[in-house]
């Protein structure tokens, strides 16, 4: 039988932990846990009980003798433990509804994880990630981090090569999803085909094969977006449908992501949000909504397995990846999967210790990467630059350097590049100063030399707290 | 005495060749010319002769040996060539307003070597050139050829990599007058600093150093941009001058070139492009009128120097440069000069055969790269990203390829990317159809499946033809 | 049920063939092999019937319904092959003797795979693969090539990045003997650890990793050469046994190939040989012998299984291992092997299209290397040396360029740089002439300016026939 | 009028500072020296007397108004320097003759920068100067250094990648007498021909190129190795003239360094230094009996120039092109020179921050690199090897990891790699001790463990002995 492991979870109190439970208990010829914690923090107190209640009614239904244990003391939780899985959102949904509001306050791109939002969730993220990794290295040396807090691929730059924590891996739902999605295409099951992604985190692409060593991306195009389309192609929950040129992406013969819709058909993206926002619509308002719900069904007695409503949620299969790669790494069982690690050579358009998102093979020494399939020359100019912006972002994150802060703004293709770059990053500094110690310093400069942004800081909270308003009445 | 050389000029008929005249006549002591020629097509007849009646004022005055020539047959004049200079421009400068405006139309920037418009001044000047090199390797095999016919460093890469013209040099104005404006800022000689550049064509960074072996940078990003101004920069005759952010430039702790203003103070940039469009103003049609009248006093009997009515025309030292570079190489006294060559390890960003535009000295044997100085990571992922986009549009250039057009319109940050973008690409294809037949295959195509594309570009002409209606009445 | 296979084996009279049909056997599980053609030449016709004989026993016997071929056509053999595996010896074991003996008559190494023996095997085997692949490419243009002719490394550079057979996976026995004699050292099973192998063919580290995700490379050292041996280790069967330096080893925290002794242990490998030839032992005369014995065996109409004393003849598992390759590609089983093949970055030191040798998955779509190990800088500045005389080779195989072999000698390590050199290429290119037709023209200069090279060679083949007939009297 | 510089000299007892100061007197219109402090220790003090003496006759007769200081205290002069150059010798002449004896009484090659006599020095040199760069640090932080200690490649390494003073210039004397020969050879003046040169110090290539444009090097290998010679090519003092197969050099088509023949006419070099050895013949030896003819010679009242006698001592320019550098660098007139500085990417195949030699440009700030000649796989090969090799030696020396230094050895192309590797590094751990407390742990292990070891550097010391009294009498 496999050997016990002590599982942690950081940010217990999350949504998404009822599936992760469900996901290691549908694993549970593949590992045995002797115990598993879930750690959160004072804020997140009430969601963690309910979460835990659950949880154990999970558990006890399936009949495992896993002990389940919860803590708002994350030291008690780490001690000894095997893979941590990390799940937080500095925050919460308020700082997101932020992240969105203020760009598009000024007309620019609101997005979680890319553009100004997904920086400045970084920002918190990786400043959050410095005490917790302190107290990793005294209490849990070996173990292995699964970190799925967005944006995944910045936030595993930071860990593995800054924050000196090797054995981290960072996770995300769309490769997966991306494999289904293809499998459909072509009326195959999803294990008679497989995918070769190369690329960052939200910025990659990727080839369809078979298992009888044919390569069908080309198939897949067209049938997803191209000549033989039968009908709308899904996108995951939260980005919203807009059409790819397909004469484009025949032209790079790969398959994109969907945030590269962010990208790719930029000013119709970016017109669809400023649309919503002027009807007061924020993602992150509406996953407020979810959640809401989400936490009244969890608290229903007789609930004892993952909700159903849970997948509407977004980031579906997000902790179900966690829960599959701890168990190729337990059993080490040859599996490729498409995580963030670091690229050594697999991307040579990258550099060797930059983080990058490929197919690697999982072992129970963590992923391997494969080397990858060649990028045409637009693809790696691209890659090529956004790398350094994420570079930039996880430097300004640890260090608090205001003006690197600037320059990973200057260089993100998602925000416009002029007067008004700094305005916003002075913004976004000014409504997150609570979550960003590191720039305490310019963060008291601006407040004293810029009252006009500060006050635009001030509006935007009061239209949110208007538009909530509506929503809750 | 330095050996005898033959020169031939390229379009012959530009407005610059007074100054180009003028800079050979001022380096009499260190160039020994046998024979010029000055060559140009059929459309240029009018003009070539004007100029031509100018040089042989110019010369006779200086009371050198010269023996000047000019014709309509290329190959006549290139036989037994030394170097070759080129400064002509496929469709005159009626095709730079379509270049400018077609964009404008859309709300898009209109600029002749950046954007949408480069990218198509590209296409046409590399097809022109295919012919003329033809006519190279037959007749002048071991001849220089001196380059400012722009975008000079995306044409440079199409002679060396793709044309294989290797003892092509592609020659800016811009870097000289970095020089004179950063010594002018310090209160020094023109010859008491010095550039180290690295970069492309119109985007390049540089640092200033004095001969006393000191790095003057900062200072001058502080008296051009900072604290220290005392007076607005002036920039270049073609570009509006609209403030870079100094907090931007001394994180980078280099100097922009003044086309930078395009990507890194962008929505200011384009806005004020839009506001003159409105009113009709294209620089393209600017620059007309002022040739107009030059060419109204080149006309003048008793003119035998360069008027100085020429240096507003923009382009100022632009032939003087190239005169300078051919002096240097006849005398191989070891200047070191600011050209387009192949990289060969001096930016590592770029690769090792791509086309740069970097400090070099220039020795008998032609250009030779210093290696630069070290780049920030932002400089080095907007470095990669445009050297995509040129090797993209070189590629376009020089096969027809329609999908890869596409994909350098996609990478290129000055254009959106979106629907817009293949609307746009179309509309240039159509506009400039005579001097592309490289694309002939795919205009057909569009002329038939997009009727609305054809419209676009007819009431954008109509539109122009009013335009200069008004000026010349 | 897998799809029906087609395979073909060129060099099917080769001593191995038992071992490659036992093989396939073995594995009739996951293999379904439709028609399985063996090709040989004129000289090889007797071996070929005497070895077909047995394998339709060996077939018999296991019941299976496999139909077995064997011509002197090649053509005929080829059409429609799914796989073909190639086992052929250009001269046969004459020529080997020869690579051998040459060079000791000058006190320099002998060897079949490395030094200048190895050099004239790509040599001769490079100009075979010519004429097979023209074939390939018109007969069966989907075929994968599985090579085990030595030097494997060089000859799959030739056939992947020269001839252009992208699908050709090169073969070898020493990666798969080195995890069976790590699990013995650390008394585990063979499938309890893993290698990650990093280098070329026959010039390749290891680490030695356990399932349970621990580095156990530095034990292994202990075990196999330091402090903790209990044994002398075993090398294969072809390499003399002589010790590495535990505290090289360590230093290098990796494995060695057995094959690095001619490199690390080297005057003490020099010396064993020429001890050696002094006394008339040559490995090729002794595997001539073996080569009888063997063929004397297969012959028993009685025998239907590979016979044991295949086993002595060196090379044990090479066949074992085209077989398992065959048929994880058929089954895309994730099944990892080291193999030659592509680098595509996963060996930063070695060119992007190098042929290295590393760990691969291997799936339906051929190998896909993982990303190897970090080796130090005393592993990189060999590997790159080695490369260089590689693809040296490589060049001289496919051009015939004189100037290039020469360079390949003077870059080899177990080749003295000096005078002797040029007269040990021309000793080696006059004693194979015949298989040499790309060296034709300097071989005739050769004849006609250096008859000391001409008789030394013809000295050097009395000697042989001398030693020969000492043995089989 | 130039600025007054202040010019400090360590190891100013050399026989070579009286050419440093006719050097600096021959430049007088392009330097100003205000003091010129020469400096060394207490073993040097009567050497440093005389040449002090010599020196200030010298100054004296130009008439210059320079002032001369002697010192043993490296502190006192070093305090505000502008310049410091250096050419002591750890351990002296003395310190060279074990270098050389102790290899060659095992019949492996002795040579004082190459092999194992060359890694030697450098691990003393780079010892000492620990120190130094400390005192420089403090007292001189600006100050350029100029170093001509030998091995200067692996020296200058040592000072800028791991001391950390940027500003060190490693000075030989090899280039200009290459430019310098082939401009003999092709019956030219020395400013009529350039060099371009390519890779480490004593292991570089060149072409040569005339100030016409073209390149000349074909016809140099013709006139100075192959079929157009007409006398022999003459070599530096110390290195035995031993032919080039011209074949070999015309394959390249570069130029060889002398000290190449240590690599490529291997066999025959070493031989003849054996050969050399038997007869009691070191060159160490040899240039310690030139040196007490020089300080005879010194001590001549009358003397008042640098004796003509100097130019046999080996090193002839070494001191000359010292001058060179400072008086180009401080007037900043745009020389070429080839001198060890950072590759910064002017040779792809090394590390961009590695040491390489190549032609700089030496401007106020220093020497900054051009793009070298493309080289080809042979030279890329060697040249990468080499370059770990000086790395290895490098680390070693800096932590005295006594591991490293056996990696060293081992990949060293001039020692042989087996068990002598390990005997011949500690032999010579032993007899440098005193220079050498880096490595004092692991000398008192081998003193312990190895009596054969200490026995064998008594025996030699002896021999040595024996050998200078047969001299000296």
């Amino acid at each position: 039988m496999k050997k016990s492991v002590k599982l942690v979870t950081i940010g217990g109190g999350s949504s998404y932990t009822p599936e992760l439970v469900q996901g290691m208990i549908n694993r549970s010829d593949k590992i045995n846990i002797s115990e598993w914690w879930f750690v959160d923090i004072e804020e997140g107190r009430e969601k963690l009980e309910i979460v835990m209640s659950l949880a154990e009614r999970m558990i006890k239904k399936s009949g495992l003798p896993w002990k389940i244990r919860y803590t708002l003391d994350r030291r008690e939780a780490l001690e000894g433990a095997d893979f941590v899985t990390s799940q937080f959102r500095v925050g919460q949904l308020d700082a997101r509804v932020l992240d969105e509001s203020i760009p598009l306050s000024r007309g620019i791109l609101g997005q979680e994880t890319n553009g100004a939002g997904g920086i400045f969730k970084a920002f918190r993220t990786i400043q959050a990630y410095k005490e917790i990794i302190d107290d990793m290295k005294e209490l849990c040396p070996d173990a292995w981090l699964v970190n799925f807090t967005n944006p995944a691929g910045i936030v595993t730059e930071a860990l593995i090569n800054q924050l000196g924590w090797k054995k981290s891996i960072g996770v995300c739902n769309i490769p997966i999803g991306q494999q289904k999605a293809a499998a459909k295409a072509l009326s195959l099951k999803d294990n008679e085909v497989y995918t070769r992604h190369v690329g960052l985190n939200h910025f990659h692409f990727h080839q369809i094969w078979d298992i009888n060593g044919q390569d069908r991306t080309a198939e897949v195009i067209e049938r997803m977006y191209g000549d033989l389309r039968e009908e709308p192609t899904e996108t995951v929950k939260n980005i919203v449908n807009i059409d790819y040129s397909a004469k484009f992406l025949r032209s790079l013969n790969l398959l994109p992501c969907d945030y590269h819709r962010y990208y790719f058909v930029a000013p119709e993206m970016l017109e669809d949000s400023k649309k919503e926002f002027a009807k007061g619509k924020i993602r992150g308002l509406v996953v407020k909504e979810v959640e809401k719900e989400l936490f009244e069904l969890y608290q229903q007695p007789e609930l004892d397995t993952k909700p159903k409503k849970l997948e509407e949620r977004g980031g579906a299969y997000y902790s179900d990846i966690a829960c599959e790669i701890i168990c190729c790494m337990i059993n080490h069982d040859n599996r490729v999967m498409t995580v963030s690690t670091a690229n050594l050579g697999s991307i040579p358009a990258l550099g060797y210790h930059d983080i990058g998102e490929m197919s690697c093979l999982i072992t129970s020494a963590g992923p391997v990467p494969l080397v990858t399939p060649q990028i045409p020359k637009f693809i790696t100019g691209n890659l090529q630059l956004m790398k350094k912006m994420e570079l930039l972002t996880v430097e300004a994150a640890m260090t608090g350097n205001y003006e690197i802060a600037l320059q990973a703004f200057m260089i993100n293709p998602l925000i416009p590049h002029g007067d008004e770059t700094e305005e916003l990053l002075q913004e976004l500094l000014l409504a997150h100063e609570q979550y960003l110690p590191q720039f305490a310093g310019d963060i008291e400069r601006i407040k004293k030399e810029c009252p006009k942004r500060v006050q635009a800081v001030k509006e935007i909270k009061a239209w949110i707290a208007k538009e909530e308003e509506k929503i809750y009445g």
